[in-house]
């Protein structure tokens, strides 16, 4: 593996490794330090009987974001505690797109935000997340 | 469908439309008004590649939990706000055991509280959730 | 009382009337239709042994800052579930700026971010508010 | 000052050194190790024009009970992130006690839940606490 580790190339070793985030085929759009945009299609699979999607699903497309951004330093961080708000439904075929941004990075923790639109622009949902940082490396 | 529901018919009614949960495969152990308790085994497309069980999913398992005992009343609710801390990783053959309490049962809204436990009765998460009641049967 | 009620007189009717905004000595800088920015000074007796602001006064600043906006169409909200992380320690002495954006306007809910700053922009404490609105006016 | 620290003498040592904590007045009833249970009355100063707490004040003093409850075993520990759900709204005259128990007593972060309760037992608030732990001691 190589030396020079990016935002973008944690990610998909991430995402290589996440075998939840490959069955909820999440796309990876961009990747910076404290930064991620990813992409996700809601399938059959992922709703319930009215076609609106299991706020299981939403969160984990946000918890995946979260995951991108806050290891984006390659300093292997893992979830404290976490929230979201519901705002809008999302439906069977709809793409929603989660955008992680940093509040702050401290120490031993770090906080982020992560908004979820569709592709309307509407915002599904909005997760807060709070990591605690390791000292071991993601790769 | 006959007139009397009871707080397990509803759950089972949820669960019967509802594709995500049945992909997750949860099990439901016990209703009652304002209360539930499921279960879920870890498999193998659940977790990521430490073996370390996404977080999406026992938000899911939790989520479930709060929608059985918050729609127990065969009053349609909705998920406003939620928040989980995870306490403990869970791994791939672990089973997960999700007991939702009411904390508050209002008007408009109402609030739970899950805890996510493995079988060696570790807790792996606490959920809470604040659902917005509207005047729609369940079913 | 004058029947043209702007976001600024609202929120001047609330404090007037707010015993505990009052002994904050909260001001008020800008209001809008979902947004408001307010301050307050760091008193003696807002801090514990070491000088550090006491958890609670940081905040009823953001909750008094999340009630000027939420409450800015005139329409009376009450707090549901609200969530503060603290990123920085804020000291005596400090003068500490909140400022509320709106995420959603909901037909009965409504949904705020909240930021805490310090005198030299640093963010002290990011709060996060979810109300419900009922049908009375504020005044 | 002695070598033996017991949970309460440590809970007396903070609020002998928290102003705000003084202002508010709360009375320790008890703590243990990852427990406390403390009471406040409802003051003028603490209300809006509706003579209905501000939610500072309640956070606040849920709040306090978590400290006690979290620096019980002498490590000195900050608020990272907190929630908390009004269920209830509690007046000018009311009693409120507050009870913190712990979920979880990890290496580096503690997991707190606090419900307050007014003097006819009626659940007013339920907080959610997590802590980062120091290796500090509190005194």
């Amino acid at each position: 593996m190589s030396e020079h580790h990016t935002p973008a190339s944690i990610a998909e070793h991430i995402l290589n490794n996440d075998r939840f985030s490959q069955w909820l085929d999440v796309k990876i759009i961009q990747c910076e330090n404290g930064y991620s945009k990813i992409s996700m299609l809601i399938r059959e699979e992922m709703v319930n009987g009215l076609g609106i999607v299991h706020g299981g699903v939403t969160f984990a497309l946000a918890d995946s974001a979260f995951a991108f951004a806050c290891n984006s330093y390659n300093r292997r961080s893992v979830a404290l505690d976490t929230s979201i708000n519901f705002i809008k439904p999302a439906y069977k075929g709809d793409e929603l797109i989660a955008e992680a941004k940093e509040v702050h990075n401290g120490k031993s923790t770090g906080l982020y935000q992560i908004s979820v639109f569709n592709q309307k622009k509407e915002q599904i949902a909005l997760f807060k997340g709070l990591c605690f940082r390791t000292d071991h490396p993601v790769k």
